[in-house]
């Protein structure tokens, strides 16, 4: 008998413990993007040291100017990995969109099988969870992980990430290691895992348009004064060419042509391009002409407005004419485009864009490069075996179209490449009301686990 | 020594007692386009009630399927007019804007001399009361007003007035008289006083654009499912054209062309574009090309923007594509335009426009058309006069760039008359944070309704 096929048992055995931790974890509304969750950030972090305790593990919460990361070694022997994951989440608006409670999870029985629900669920929670319980199962059984492993939760995923550059560049030492293991990505399918190998890039403007000095009512100065919401509407509706091309001058310099292996391996995927756009209701690709879905969200840049705000906004109706009008716009990035460059050509475009009497204010949120791996390294094909044999088809080497900063971090600052592996679906509605994970995939993501952890240590 | 002397008398001596009375109703926070306030515009109405009987008028609280209105009757002899103004006042948002609450009004040293601050101080209940007071005054110094007065009171008036019409139909009889007086209208400039005798019109629409059935994830969905956000910006940047004129089919219909006659009366009021701009922080005129800023205000019809809504609008960022977008939209009518025909042609162009994927709701927010007064009834002669000799300068008959429905209600569903006076200023920032009434234009206001009383009994 193998050393694996215990530890399988074993996490078969305790699910339902396994399961009551996360819930645990997930009624924790660990909300980093809002100062009014601060508390409760700090408290998620709390409840990870302990449970790192509880498993033998000496962990530590660490201060940083925001939320604190928690970081755990095992001390053990053999390949050294670092596995990163975050605690905190997204917001919960529009609430009223929610079944339940976000913050109050349970196991739902679907159509599709059992889910657990709630915020977090899926992204991170569930699946920083899913390699928690893998060495907790480990050191049950064999009183230690057959690798030696560092854990890192970072507790700013969903706002930035402000300080974990800096955190990472003071404890450069302790949390380099031979490899890391990231888990905040999807399978391909719900049979087939992915190693994500490609992850676009992310940069974050927001935009205020001030018109009048104040809010004027449109029966005094309608017609006459200039509206803020109308030429905020008029820069977003001229972001877009009508081919669907972002028009931010420059925008397109760095990125690839896709070679025509990496275009063959994807169409071996056979994506559903009808089936992933009829999940959220749609029926039309809506992207630039031309490219398949799996290019739009893997290999091209995007523009996005991801938030809008002006006027009056509550019941009723109210004859404002606004001073100000805010949007929050978003690019995702891909090859070697540079944030840096797209940010002050999206400035300046939008600068020579004011008519007279307006002016703009910018705030940056975050901006991060895409980011290639290499799956030179033995490890990454390892792993790939191993998770062919938990799931029904075997695993594929994919692109990503979120933005997982970390993984280029983990590159660029501790010279430790990153694999990407996660048990996520599409259907899982992160980010948005109802968020969910499969039971299935919180099991097998821990059976997953158990098994790239022996795999590793060959 | 004429009446009338003795009432203006009364009415300087009484001035701090007339502002604290306006303060009591001032602190009523009876916003009625919200529900949560439902109580507080019952708590003003009930206030004005029992204001008109410490007078010695005989009023009443009516109800209505939304807010009250307040009836009174002086049963008096001579002329009978019917005086109209509401109690009910605009949202205060965004309060943090506000330098102090909107609800405490308090009396204010400025640079331009005493105001009155405060929410309503200006809209409507600071020009409400100026006409109570003179009415107040001319019964405290002689036992009677010179003429028959009833008094109407609206508790809906920012929010569509929908029990208006049934209102005025069920109660046709008690509310009809010779003339309609109405208080919520604006001075030409601080030395000249007005009698608005063109209006224009007001049609509201909301519309929320659907794409995604569920809010998604941009880094899982964009660049390849449609973002309502974009659609909407492009319906909006579509509204008007280059030269600033709206582009809903059949929008110029109705609208005439100013006689010559007009043209030179506006010309003749020597209207200061530059400061009427220079007063809220702009320079242009970014309405239709070619036309003078009174003509943009008065006479032509526009399309504003007052409010929209999509997406994460909170602090931070949050990469949401939503599933809706929305925005509230207005158009101020001018001459025998259709507002019914206007909102049909709007939604028909916003269909047309709508991608594949999208879908759009509509919620209609009230319409009016444009109201303009005949002049040929002495009493607007008589008031003119009598308002020229309150203050520096003559008294002008001028156009409205804002919407009294009720005017246009009182000719065709009580077949009277309306004639609308009122002290505002420019800078008022009604329907803004720092609302203001000038101490000057509640004092001369109601001695200008003392005047004007005497010189309807002639």
């Amino acid at each position: 008998m193998s050393n694996l096929d215990p530890v399988l048992s074993h996490i078969d055995e305790n699910l339902s413990a396994a399961t009551e931790r996360l819930f645990e974890l997930m009624r924790i509304p660990s909300i980093s993007t809002d100062p009014a969750f601060k508390e409760h950030c700090d408290a998620a972090a709390d409840w990870l040291v302990s449970d790192l305790a509880s498993m033998g593990v000496t962990a530590t919460k660490r201060a940083t100017p925001g939320h604190p990361m928690v970081v755990g070694h095992t001390n053990g022997t053999g390949k050294h990995v670092t596995f990163y994951g975050h605690y905190d989440v997204q917001p919960v608006d529009p609430l009223d969109l929610w079944h339940s409670d976000p913050f109050a999870p349970a196991l739902e029985d679907t159509d599709a099988g059992k889910v657990i629900r709630g915020r977090g669920a899926a992204d991170d929670k569930g699946q920083l969870m899913t390699f928690v319980e893998a060495c907790r199962a480990w050191i049950a059984v064999h009183g230690s992980l057959p690798i030696n492993v560092s854990f890192f939760f970072e507790g700013e995923e969903e706002s930035g990430s402000p300080s974990l550059i800096p955190f990472m560049r003071e404890n450069k030492d302790e949390l380099s290691s031979d490899l890391a293991l990231i888990c905040d990505t999807g399978m391909f399918d719900p049979k087939t895992p992915a190693i994500s190998t490609q992850l676009r890039g992310l940069l974050g403007e927001e935009l205020t348009i001030t018109g009048p000095r104040i809010d004027l009512h449109s029966g005094m100065y309608g017609g006459a004064a200039i509206n803020p919401i109308r030429v905020l509407s008029k820069i977003i509706a001229s972001l877009h060419d009508a081919e669907g091309r972002v028009t931010v001058p420059g925008f397109y310099e760095g990125v690839p042509e896709m070679s025509p292996e990496l275009q063959k391996q994807w169409e071996d995927l056979n994506f559903d391009d009808a089936a992933f756009l009829e999940a959220v209701g749609l029926s039309e690709l809506a992207g630039e002409h031309g490219k398949t879905a799996l290019e739009m969200l893997w290999a091209r840049p995007t523009c996005e407005v991801n938030g809008i705000n002006a006027g009056y906004t509550g019941d009723g109706f109210k004859t404002v004419l606004p001073s100000k009008a805010s949007a929050k716009i978003s690019f995702r990035l891909v090859g070697t485009q540079d944030p840096h460059a797209i940010r002050e050509a999206f400035r300046q475009m939008v600068q020579d864009a004011l008519p007279a009497d307006c002016s703009v204010e910018f705030k940056g949120h975050g901006n991060s490069s895409a980011v290639q791996m290499s799956t030179a390294d033995p490890a990454f094909e390892k792993a790939r075996l191993a998770l062919s044999d938990e799931w029904p088809n075997p695993a594929a080497f994919v692109g990503c179209g979120g933005s997982i900063p970390i993984a280029g971090h983990f590159k660029t600052e501790l010279d430790t490449d990153a694999m990407l592996i996660g048990f996520g679906r599409d259907d899982d509605a992160i980010h948005s009301p109802n968020e969910k994970y499969d039971l299935e995939s919180f099991h097998k993501g821990m059976r997953s686990w158990a098994r790239v952890l022996d795999a590793l240590s060959r």
